[in-house]
């Protein structure tokens, strides 16, 4: 690729009042008690989001289409009719999730458009800010579902054939909201793609620095794990002749404890969800069901924890004298982005004075999917206390203005 | 107390069929595929069920009278107008329940009456078969509860006001259900008490015994344990700054194992529920709300298993930087059972050539409350491969027999 070095454009700045005043707008539909919102995948709340996005796309006189996954996409046209260079995130949330995840992104692309009407500005390529479906993955398996089907990594039929727990499909839910639509996403392959998104972590505000210019995503593995032992009376049972699925449900989580600790490198482990039946007080649970996500930079180690993993599942199914199977709900290798957009985005940055660390993000996005097929990268700003996927994320307007205007910045000039 | 012996009865025995027959009309009640019942207590299931035994009851000439806790009583009165001697158990069941559990004490205490009545026979004391409310305590804590409040050890307007999770009380239930009775239960002391139930344990039937002679009940101590963490994001949250309600309960579901090991004994423990939240695959839980099960038939072992328990906590709290707050459900000392009760239990059993196991109960019952104020024991019957509170629940119709019929020798000879 060719990449337009940094220019002298000064006179090019957000308005971070019009950012927040858009966030807010966002924040206030599936808004929670305490600050947050639940606004999961092809809800009702998210179609109500999208309303509103699709509105200001029109607003900034943008070329609005929807493709068969729902992706929402404005362009901007160029001087010339090549790809467009593309910014976006997502505007679906976990279930108690805070209100610039995802969001920021999505609110900042279209800043970037505004300050361009604004100036009177052309550019050579197109500009397109896309909202992309499911990227949470909470609702519907696998996450970044819109984003995976756009470049091609994931069929648009396996996607709208998911189902959420309460045996709803994505094409179903598309289509009840309004938005299946027929735009061919998978003929779009931008020139380039940048993505601003909170940190989610404790890193920048730990070392005091403004942008995080992300060199990687960790590899993400997603483990849905069963267990099938015998209900029976908690009292009246020896120990040695139980089959506790709940117990083995403890020992696993214990174990993704441990496991961090030997394979080292930045593996995390999480079991965020564990439901046992019959779930109640004096009986030995018959059945446990468990998820296990297990994140690494390094595709070798992430391997390895896997590998871990099934083995202690063997061993304590055999030890326990329980049923388990488990089978992979998600699965990402780390990815590489690429080093001339990191580089521009931390030449951008420090032209506007602020400082930079060079990161990997431990959370998936969609800027993932366009790695393989397109020059990609992120800017980071910096979360308060790291907190994210609670409604008290946060993050302060400062860095949400500085975030905006390396992306800004960015965008103008990949687009030229 | 004075004793008649075992006296010369050929004549007196149960009818299985008829027995068989009983349980199955109230299996019906409240049925769950595969075979058991939900069958909650103050449930329309419950109510269905004790308007068929109070029918029972009124067939049989009974002078039935319902408590201030609902507890359900018919007196079959004797020569003299002293107290009664007494048998019983419950309807209710857990959420998953067998069809044996509790239902064959009430099944089989009216089985006695019957054949009583068939053979014209008068007793000297009264004879009294009453179904507990809400022994189960599922729904409503503490388990034991009709009885507990019958014999003198729970306070009524405590009962009255216990909660469901739905924020039900037991007294508003009681009026719905039309079991909110006036008769005063704290004046009946009985002149004896003796239980027939399933074992809901593998000892009888591994090693092929037919009647188990219960001594004593084991202690039980209930807790809830409630852990609050920070819920985060589950990739790029550090492992070393994390508060994770999630593992915490998975620690306290394993250190519950070790401690069982560590006690030795009888000592049981268990962790039968679990609730997570927000209980997603990608977010660090904020809280766990875990309860844990733990018996022995030793009040120092259980003692101390209690207080390593609570240490467990402080330390896992500490380390792992989360709230725990824990509470106390339930709690009974070990019981011990009436010498000579069991001395009659035993030498009925072996009159009926049946063989015979003295033995501790890992399960709370009824007869527990009534052992500080009157002679008391229990008849135990096997239970098919150990299992109960479970759809499984299994136990011999022949097994049945003999339970019930020492049931009907022994209680001829407490009523004279």
């Amino acid at each position: 690729m060719t990449v337009v070095g940094p220019l002298k454009q000064a006179e090019l700045r957000v308005d971070p009042q019009r950012i927040q005043d858009r966030l807010q707008k966002l924040a206030a539909i599936g808004a929670l008690p305490g600050g947050g919102v639940c606004r999961l995948a092809l809800s009702d709340a998210d179609r109500q989001a999208r309303g509103l996005v699709v509105d200001w796309m029109c607003e900034l006189g943008l070329s609005v289409s929807i493709d068969a996954i729902g992706n929402i996409t404005g362009l901007r046209p160029g001087r010339c009719s090549g790809p467009p260079v593309m910014t976006g995130s997502h505007i679906d949330s976990v279930r108690s999730g805070g209100i610039y995840d995802g969001t920021l992104g999505v609110v900042a692309g279209l800043e970037a458009v505004e300050v361009l009407n604004h100036g009177g500005l052309d550019t050579e390529h197109s500009l397109a800010v896309s909202v992309f479906t499911n990227e949470e993955g909470v609702r519907f398996t696998p996450d970044m579902m819109g984003s995976m089907v756009h470049q091609g990594h994931l069929e648009l039929a396996t996607a709208l054939g998911a189902r959420d727990n309460a045996g709803m499909t994505v094409g179903a839910e598309l289509e009840r909201i309004g938005y299946r639509g027929v735009a061919d996403s998978a003929v779009v392959r931008p020139r380039a793609y940048v993505e601003l998104h909170i940190e989610q972590g404790p890193v920048l505000e730990h070392d005091t620095i403004d942008i995080g210019v992300v060199e990687a995503v960790q590899g993400i593995s997603w483990t849905k794990v069963i267990v099938d032992g015998v209900a029976n009376h908690a009292g009246t049972t020896p120990m040695a002749r139980r089959h506790d699925a709940g117990f083995a449900a403890g020992a696993i989580t214990a174990f993704v404890r441990g496991l961090t600790k030997r394979i080292g490198n930045d593996q995390v482990g999480t079991v965020g969800m564990i439901d046992l039946s019959p779930n109640v007080i004096n009986v030995i649970p018959e059945r446990a069901e468990l998820t296990v996500d297990l994140r690494n930079t390094d595709e070798e180690r992430l391997l390895a924890a896997e590998r871990e993993l099934h083995g202690f599942l063997r061993r304590i199914a055999e030890k326990e004298g329980v049923r388990i199977t488990h089978r992979q709900l998600a699965r990402f290798k780390p990815v590489e982005f690429d080093p001339g957009m990191t580089a521009l985005i931390e030449d951008h940055a420090r032209s506007l004075g602020l400082s930079t660390k060079r990161m990997s993000s431990g959370a998936g996005h969609d800027a993932q999917a366009f790695a393989p097929n397109c020059p990609t990268a992120m800017i980071f700003v910096p979360s308060v206390g790291g907190v994210s996927h609670s409604v008290q994320e946060r993050t302060r307007l400062e860095d949400i203005e500085n975030g905006a205007n390396v992306l800004l910045k960015t965008l103008r000039a990949l687009a030229g």
